[in-house]
């Protein structure tokens, strides 16, 4: 039986990889806010800490996995806590988790970007910039500047790439422990449904094309990490996902 | 129960993928030159429009999938008939097959790119445009002025970006077909022990690197396609998976 950890596990993806480790025969730590095994908050150093402590005492310092998807959405008042919980909740995680996978024979890690990072990515970004760099407050501070769209794609963007650089690198590919992440569109959330209400994403949100015709339900993006999870994932290394119906396909059709 | 066509079926990842959905309890057209359901010849229209009508017959005009597989390596002498296989022999036969497909409640169909394709997609590419205009006198004649790498990895490119070009359309995503692809890495098959048997390839290919540490298995490539033909992938549509032990994120870590 595996352990495996999930952040934001109380709603939303997170509940919904949850629910497929925990039917399938895993044993599942959940991390989140309120409702979850381990209780912190993601956006602080402080909080991240003790997430991995209580984490790493709930494991016995082993496992066989770890799913990061605590995220903000971009209707949070603030963007500087929207860049410091999805990218530094998520890549601080990752990396202080690290030698608890490392301790399995074969183990994976994914990360939740957006498929909102495609629509960013074009130009150089000095928010994305300043998360690979692994300066917090340099990245808030950027991200305080702009709204909160900019500092949602701009963190997911830089979670990307952060999954990628660290996949290949001797702790993780070299270590047996495989990271990738997925790209999700837009799924029926709590998240989506604060985006849904907020004045201005609202509209936004509603007129980006979906090919497949409608949103996603949390559990088609559970089933895809799950697969990532598993061995018939095993030669997926710094893989990125797209989730989304077809939209980035639609709006990026040249980008492979 | 599913019927399902896969080019290529006689070896490689085509063989692989032909094993797992078998097994799976799926009926597999196999098309190849030899040792296949439907023997046919892919890099000449006849042969496809062989290959379409005897998949037609075989299936009574309704699949529940199609996997392009049927490729040539690098190392094969003649360019032009590599971008006729490559390119043609899987764009042209997913599209006459899309009628059959479309008449299934819920299909899928998967294409075999190449994580080669990342490494020529940055600059402008005469040979992809000539295959994504459908050219094929004109893609034959720019692929005959070069070599077979350029020949391969220009084809898989074009392929790759034909696939997300399609998924998204009316045809294909407006009517429940599901199209997305996968880009091997180093895969041990009989193309890449041809590739590794050629003066010039073959120390390329060696020199390559592989984060997870070993060149793929097909049975692994083929995995990832059974899921993409699976309801678990669902709300994946246009989405190009790289599967190649993570040479991809070694060689473009920021390209998301």
């Amino acid at each position: 039986m595996r352990t495996i950890a999930v952040t934001g596990s109380a709603s939303g993806i997170g509940a919904a990889v949850r629910g497929a480790l925990a039917g399938a025969g895993d044993r599942v730590i959940g991390i989140d806010l309120r409702d979850a095994d381990v209780e912190a908050d993601l956006s602080h150093a402080a909080g991240r800490a003790k997430a991995v402590a209580a984490v790493e005492r709930a494991c016995g310092a082993t496992l066989g996995g770890v799913v990061a998807c605590a995220g903000l959405g971009p209707q949070v008042p603030d963007p500087a806590t929207i860049v410091s919980v999805n990218y530094f909740g998520a890549a601080e995680l990752l990396a202080a988790l690290r030698p608890a996978l490392a301790r399995s024979p074969r183990s994976a890690a994914v990360a939740v970007a957006s498929n909102s990072a495609g629509l960013v990515a074009s130009s150089p970004n000095p928010l994305t910039e300043a998360c690979l760099r692994g300066d917090e407050a340099q990245a808030r501070e950027i991200a305080a500047q702009g709204d909160g769209f900019g500092a949602y794609a701009g963190s997911k963007l830089a979670l990307a790439r952060f999954v990628r650089r660290c996949a290949v690198s001797a702790d993780w590919a070299g270590a047996g422990i495989r990271l990738n992440a997925v790209a999700p569109g837009a799924v029926r959330t709590p998240l989506l449904d604060a985006g849904l209400a907020h004045d201005q994403l609202g509209p936004a949100i509603r007129a980006f094309p979906i090919p497949l015709g409608a949103f996603g339900e949390p559990q088609q993006i559970a089933a895809v990490i799950a697969f990532l999870l598993s061995e018939a994932a095993s030669f997926c290394c710094g893989s990125i996902v797209f989730v989304d119906g077809g939209s980035d396909a639609l709006t990026r059709p040249d980008s492979v």
